[in-house]
């Protein structure tokens, strides 16, 4: 209760903690850039009940739309002890891009929704900044999103910030297909945890290690352990559409909860095995902090982290050269990490 | 940190607070209800990086998607303090279904988003039995979702919902279109809040008047406070779609977050005016409690609550008596509660 609500004075949904002018004046921060995502087959703009988006000039024959909904989870508690909005927008579109590009779509819109304790204009405009930015570099449209302020349940500074993708694809081309013996499995780089294992990775370095978010992230590194947990998650969707277009894809997995064992089992069929390296690729750094931080044991660590792969393709083993070519063409760091071999029964992936 | 949880220990995922059997555990309880869901236009089964829906079958000569996003806000802490968890998913589909449909759209798919303080799976069914139970009622498959666990950015039992809709429309069936002087306004039933305005409700009942969510709704009353709160959100999506078969409905529009006038402004075009005659429909009892406990004003619970219209249709004047009795034989109360008139310039919308 504030000083000022006192018990015989009408009470106001401002007072109870809900600011309606505030949340008028987000709208209007954000609506520039929203429309900066617009592609043309948004219709009408900013403010109806739902955003519309035409298919009838996306010419598929047998068109499946995929769908994926994903937060940030705990990452958003860095931005607000950093006081850092401008990136993780990119982490919530990331997120679930990622997800339908890993089942051959193509992005196609975009909708958030972001939940505070307190609504400050300018936080939603960094906020929303971020995810159009995310956005533009998925090529799908922001089309729509909500605000909403939850008093009571959530303290001022706090929020939750979650996404919502659909995307396109041809029946025919719906992934994954016919992983075989023999496939290859090529990484693609993570330059840091993506949006996943941040309760592991805060309890280990700033409870056990006792490490502040303003110190350099390693010693005699050039960038704060803030900067570098709040590191934007890459993107991927364009340059698996690329790859695509070059290479005979088999398979996505986006590295999320569970770790690169866990999501490349989601697209196995029977009768195989997925045996990954480790050692195959360069570890980031932020990695080995955190383990050393918490005593983490190797397998929990593999469990948790994406320990810098946060995409794999399974391509054909001809194919290998000319997909890592694609993959650094597009800017990852990619590598062969692993294989897929025969196996009994149901699959198995494991990270050895 | 856990009694447990000492300095030399290594440090695991479940101890820093997430724990992923329980959230293995959860995925096997909601499959049943998830498929319970599913339309002949699902592809594949749950367990995807992303949801597949086949648009092949919809006959639509130049469909437009329609998305959007809600939550079910502050609503949760009732649930939560009662420990009611199987409605709460029903009012976490009508929010985003019935945007959907107030711009013309059949809902197609739903995917939902719930973030735990600590994740429970007997908590989670009941939510996703109630999401489920909402996705049937508005026709849509629940093709997708998430749950994240928060700890440190909530407490075990705190959660937020938010759901997702995609829906579609014919272009040349998209609404609003062609509001006018003369066309009369019909205002369907809410026996209670929706899910807005709860930080006003719990504010002025619990706090001020500090009533008790176990006792009575109100003298007399064969139910509790509670209960009355917890009311779950009409769906009315079906009840639009049928409308529209039977009458040229104008524009529908949502009441939500700011209340009667301002949602119908949302869609009248300039040069119109809509006035809103208040007594002429039944407002249920539970907004008298709320501005009684709170000594709210007359106008703040107008911009705050529903006050009894959860869903306004305009129609032609000469479709009013078709169009109350379509929405009665759906099963909901409904009045003619206003009018378009014409006016000068932007649009205004006013209850009187």
């Amino acid at each position: 209760m504030s000083p000022r609500d006192r018990e015989d004075d009408p009470l106001t949904y401002r007072e109870a903690g809900v600011d309606i002018a505030a949340g008028e004046k987000a709208v209007e921060f954000i609506k520039a850039h929203v429309r900066s995502t617009f592609r043309p087959e948004v219709v009408g703009d900013v403010g109806g009940f739902g955003g519309l988006f035409s298919l009838g000039k996306l010419g598929h024959r047998d068109p499946l739309l995929v769908a994926s909904t994903d937060g940030v989870g705990t990452k958003s508690i860095i931005a607000r002890l950093t006081g850092r909005y401008r990136t993780i927008g990119i982490d919530c579109v990331a997120m679930s891009v990622d997800d339908i590009a890993s089942q051959g779509a193509e992005p196609l819109f975009f909708l958030d929704y972001v939940s505070v304790g307190k609504l400050v204009p300018e936080t939603i405009d960094e906020i929303v900044a971020g995810i159009a930015e995310g956005c533009r570099q998925a090529g799908c449209a922001l089309i729509g999103g909500e605000m909403s302020e939850h008093p009571d349940a959530m303290e001022p500074g706090e929020f939750d910030l979650v996404g919502f993708a659909v995307g396109v694809v041809e029946r025919s081309e719906v992934l994954p297909r016919s992983v075989r013996p023999g496939d290859q499995i090529i990484g693609i780089a993570s330059p840091g945890l993506r949006c996943n294992g941040y309760s592991l990775a805060r309890r280990a370095l700033l409870d056990r290690a006792g490490r502040s978010l303003d110190e350099p992230a390693w010693p005699a590194a050039q960038h704060s352990l803030g900067e570098e947990l709040l590191r934007p998650s890459v993107i991927y969707a364009p340059s698996m559409l690329e790859l695509r277009r070059h290479v005979d894809v088999r398979a996505f997995a986006h590295v999320t909860g569970g770790g690169i064992a866990d999501n490349l089992l989601r697209v196995l069929p029977e009768h195989v095995e997925a045996v990954i390296k480790r050692g195959s690729w360069d570890e980031p750094r932020i990695f080995a902090e955190i383990q050393a931080a918490g005593s983490v044991t190797d397998r929990e660590m593999e469990q948790v982290f994406n320990l810098g792969l946060g995409m794999l393709a399974v391509v054909p083993n001809g194919d290998v050269f000319r997909a890592l070519d694609v993959v650094r063409s597009a800017g990852h760091e990619a590598w062969t990490v692993g294989e897929i071999r025969g196996g009994h029964g149901a699959a198995r992936a494991v990270v050895a």
